[in-house]
């Protein structure tokens, strides 16, 4: 961290340097349609324009790269998410932000997640079964409800909601926006992110080398 | 980087901090016992006393987190390395040093994980079959050699000799030790490390935010 200017009043109390350059990992759970993707998509940006590194795990990104032929059984589901948390545990014990956006419906694969990583926010993306019914962006909610997709969260497969969840933000009732500023505002109140700041809060990374 | 001093004289060319922060990847390829994981550990030491981030994945750490359930079928074993080139990737351009340490029989998938990453060094730890036979630590070529394992690289799976890896080293040949100056020397040459200089040779991590 830059030496604070002689003479300049501390404004607020800054988080220890050590926690600002720490990777840690954002950890959306929620329904299929809920927004995880968009969140992770505008909370990365907000993240990446205060000079953190950041890396999206989506969930059909991972699906591709790291569990092309697992299925949708618990056991094919628990073995999706232990990859997932590999790689943010990886990530992030080297100073990155890895988001993971997969649905991840079991509490007990969340709770490993948390124990692997440590540094680990979780935020449950919450959202009312008729409304994602009533978006059905991909048309899959349809397809589960007529009983022709079988292992559908939350149709015909369980989705465990998060007990002690980090952050709830609810899809229904707020904007992208709005969930993007309180879980910032959850991040510089856990250290990860420097507080009273909206955008250019931290210098970017490119300054701290120079 | 931190400014040159006014008017020190600069002994070396530098290369370009852009590089010296930059993420790559040390793919190690080679048969089973050759010395692959014996030469990412030292080389990590080295990378890390350098000020480098490291991650290690090591074929058989990878086997456990990555691929369970994968077998050596070509088929898995492209799958499986395709897995570990992911990853690699998301570390590299995340500014670390990824180091590979898996068998990866195949030059195709090896071709294609350097296209993957990009920031790629491919080092081809040879050792010739009798000597891996001589030493055979873990009995495994003893069993190959009985017919009592299916699928053993070099003995009943194939071995595609890279044709134009970055570096050789020859573990029945020379020291650990003289294999990892090796494998340093040429990150110098490619900018990836700060020539001149031995241990200490770029400014810890640390340094570079003060």
């Amino acid at each position: 961290m830059p030496e604070p200017t002689p003479g300049a009043p501390r404004q607020v109390p800054v988080p220890s340097g050590d926690l600002l350059d720490r990777g840690f990992t954002i950890w959306f759970t929620g329904l299929s349609g809920a927004g995880k993707s968009t969140l992770s998509t505008a909370l990365g940006a907000e993240l990446r324009a205060r000079g953190r590194r950041v890396e999206i795990l989506d969930g059909d990104v991972v699906r591709t790269n790291l569990s092309k032929g697992l299925g949708f059984s618990r056991e094919d589901r628990d073995t999706n998410v232990r990859r997932i948390a590999f790689v943010c545990h990886l990530l992030s014990r080297n100073g990155v932000v890895a988001i993971s956006a997969a649905i991840s419906p079991y509490a007990a694969a969340r709770r490993e997640a948390r124990e692997l990583i440590g540094d680990f926010v979780e935020v449950y993306v919450r959202c009312p079964l008729p409304e994602l019914v009533r978006r059905d962006v991909k048309g899959l909610y349809a397809k589960a409800l007529r009983g022709e997709i079988a292992h559908f969260t939350g149709v015909s497969d369980p989705y465990e909601e998060p007990e002690d969840p980090d952050i709830v933000v609810d899809s229904s009732a707020e904007t992208v926006d709005v969930s993007v500023q309180r879980i910032l505002g959850h991040l510089k109140a856990r250290g990860y992110v420097m507080p009273g700041a909206g955008i250019g809060g931290r210098p970017g990374g490119d300054d701290r080398t120079r």
